[in-house]
């Protein structure tokens, strides 16, 4: 495809997105198709011949966009927020207009020195620490498992360089809670930890927040039973209730062991954006390395997670490779972000930043993120003042975690109550949340921060789940 | 951001590409900027008020372009073709515009659904194995890096579920050529291997390709010396000069130890749309998995790599992750693609191959690569028969390693030859190559495939590599 012929067909792509996010509101919010449904309507061969671009834009229209859940709803309240805001997403498609390739420093020096500039905006705006660094990753999936293999090289002194982690005889041990995202346990397993090695240390039964005590004493026994505890990972805001692990207590007892502090904020690392806010991150100056999505409440398109480290020089030395055809003149003098993750190739990621915080502005971002706050302490009020209903866990943040508990019932019968309910307002269609369970019992996950979420949206949402409980009985 | 003022930036956007696209052929190839000249352009915070787009273009045409190295210029032959063509771009732009998340199927069935069928056709389209599944990964170095995981714990029976690599005594080893891409030894060092359990297999001085016979005899050594085989990462395609591992020798050896194979097809495995190239994967069926990149040279904008498995249930038993959160009542019916890589969250990035191969169509991509194969030949023609010029490496692909060897130089001096005029040509901005180490010795490599790259301009580059020896002398 040629440029003018991309210049007529971006034209009409655009005019579509426009179009759709318009009508986004009247759509579903939850995909109403059955497994295969979507594959069942393409062809088994790739097209020899090219094809109109009508074609494809239909197919879109037809198959494609029935078939996603519209996260970009209004009244999605699933899982956690992943906006998708029109800025970045122009952000983005200069990106991929570019065509750019971000290799080393040299292949494209701009991709690197924006992405360090924004990162740093970044740095700032959320009040981390002046000298810590960072870098774009896919997702915090991936920055936990830089951040552990991290943790894994700094305890066994760069076993990567030797004989690797089957010559280290001592377990090395790292420490979670229960509430800590799944991709802590998977980075465990893929660092070659084991999960043997994970210990889930005891949190709060109100808060759901790690006990710093416990965390001590579980420290106590793995060193009397010969392991080394590696590293602690810390959530600040967890997908269940986004407790807030208290990395200021927990810090003075990874220091005295010599031990990684990761702190995953994926979630709320947008709320540290308000000022209000930062006390959610107490403590975090004396970590060593901290993830959080723009891609998730701030909405940057997907896919955009932030590591920042308080130690390049370690990161660097853990990930760097330096084969003869990607060396250059200046490599003392630049940043090569090959060295600060797992893929060597990498996209312009920062524009899609660039533009977002540009063209929106900072205080605009801001002023969504407090509505949203405002909205789930609305909605967490109501919740605790009907009778009947119950909030389950503290409003930290933007999440509402809720039961409607109906007298007469067992703990059966309870859960079977909330997975009906839960299950009719997800399959009208009419908004989402998020059935999860908390202390082993199903709850409702409420999840506030939509860019379209108004208090009208919640104010239908809380009308729609006590219509849907009610009927459930 | 809303919807009609996303409409007038995105038209504007999208000329702006297009135009940019245009001109791109009067561009310097190399970024003409020094370390720190691009971030000097930037202000050092956030902008808090909202910016007019007329900026953002103002700083992505001033600042950005003058600073990215344009792989997309018809003279750029560096590192490999990084190509972006722009029906994959509005695919990638559709994919940003809906803004799907794709964390399970359940979150967005067509981003699943979308991307088993397409990553299917191109199983098809290359030949691969039709019991075979295949991923979107970002690149080539993930794909090695999730392919080694799971040799380690077929090794181990699954250590991750119990005390991890520290529990495993006998050194599990892992075996390439020193041609491999730097991707492989980082991924046996991040996999928890260890460096010195990476075994480079000597290789052919002629094809530079792994010999069986070495591979045989260091399996035997390893084994006699106690340690565990545990893969074997073949290169189809090298980085270096494009060599080609004997895969179909390499896999009854790997067999015979229970070896997982992996092939590092990254460049090549565009290469496979060609009936008369399948020569290259001859014995892959044998393999365990294999990876290579659309984003290269067959142009579908970064980041998109394919991993295919013969064996996909053990790839999910080593990385999946089931939080109640993520359960759905599909969950046995269905793909989760969150099991079968690193991250968690996804981007629907199959609709830029689907986009890719539907506007452009599969004849029109096979024309082009022909194309570039033969200007390839062509070029290590004119090289060969030029006094003073030698080819380096048999030219497998598409890439010609040359240098220029005037008589009366040492191998000091040629090295400072080849520098020099490499540079000239370099910064020059009129075509870009890349030099590289071979057998310790500086050559060049001239890596054709760029989409816009026709015979004319590989002419012109010949004249220039010509000019640029000559005036070094």
């Amino acid at each position: 495809m040629g440029p003018e012929e991309f210049r007529a067909a971006g034209h009409e792509l655009i005019d579509w997105i426009a179009d759709y996010r318009v009508r986004i509101p009247q759509l579903p919010v939850q995909a109403q198709v059955g497994p295969g449904e979507v594959a069942g309507k393409l062809p088994g061969r790739a097209p020899e011949e090219a094809e109109p671009l009508s074609r494809v834009l239909d197919d879109l229209e037809g198959v494609v966009v029935p078939g996603v859940t519209q996260v970009q709803h209004p009244r999605y309240f699933g899982w956690f927020p992943s906006n998708a805001c029109l800025s970045s997403v122009l952000g983005d498609l200069a990106a991929s207009g570019l065509g750019a390739l971000g290799i080393t420093w040299q292949s494209a020096p701009a991709l690197t020195e924006v992405e360090e500039v924004v990162v740093d905006w970044l740095r700032e705006l959320t009040g981390l620490p002046q000298s810590w660094k960072g870098v774009i990753q896919d997702t915090a999936s991936s920055a936990c498992l830089v951040a552990l293999l991290a943790a894994r090289e700094r305890a066994t002194n760069f076993s990567k360089t030797r004989g690797g982690m089957q010559a280290e005889s001592a377990p090395l041990t790292v420490y979670t809670t229960q509430h800590a995202h799944s991709s802590v346990a998977k980075a465990v397993a893929l660092a070659g930890y084991g999960q043997d090695n994970l210990h889930l240390v005891d949190v709060d039964p109100v808060t759901y927040a790690m006990r710093p005590g416990a965390l001590a004493s579980a420290l106590e026994a793995d060193l009397a039973a010969g392991c080394r505890p590696a590293a602690v990972v810390a959530t600040v805001g967890t997908t269940g209730t986004t407790a807030v692990d208290p990395v200021a207590q927990i810090v003075p007892l990874a220091r005295e062991y010599g031990m990684w502090v990761h702190v995953d904020a994926a979630m709320a690392g947008s709320a540290l954006l308000l000022p209000e806010m930062r006390w959610l991150a107490d403590g975090v100056e004396g970590a060593d390395s901290l993830a959080w999505n723009p891609h998730k409440w701030l909405g940057t398109v997907l896919d955009c997670s932030l590591l920042y480290v308080a130690d390049p020089g370690h990161l660097i030395r853990v990930m760097s490779t330096s084969p003869s055809y990607l060396r250059s003149a200046v490599d003392g003098e630049v940043t090569q972000y090959k060295d600060w993750g797992i893929p060597l190739g990498r996209r312009f990621r920062a524009l899609k930043l660039w533009f977002h915080l540009r063209l929106d502005g900072v205080e605009a971002i801001r002023a969504r993120l407090r509505r949203d706050l405002d909205n789930a302490r609305w909605l967490a009020d109501r919740v605790s003042s009907a009778s009947g209903w119950r909030v389950l866990a503290p409003v930290s943040l933007q999440t509402v975690v809720l039961r409607h508990e109906p007298a007469g019932l067992d703990a059966d019968g309870l859960d079977a109550h909330t997975l009906a309910w839960v299950d009719t307002v997800n399959a009208s269609g009419a908004a989402l949340v998020t059935p999860s369970l908390l202390d082993g019992r199903w709850s409702v996950r409420v999840s506030i921060g939509a860019e379209r979420t108004e208090r009208s949206d919640v104010e239908e949402l809380w009308r729609l789940l006590q219509q849907a409980a009610a009927e459930a009985g």
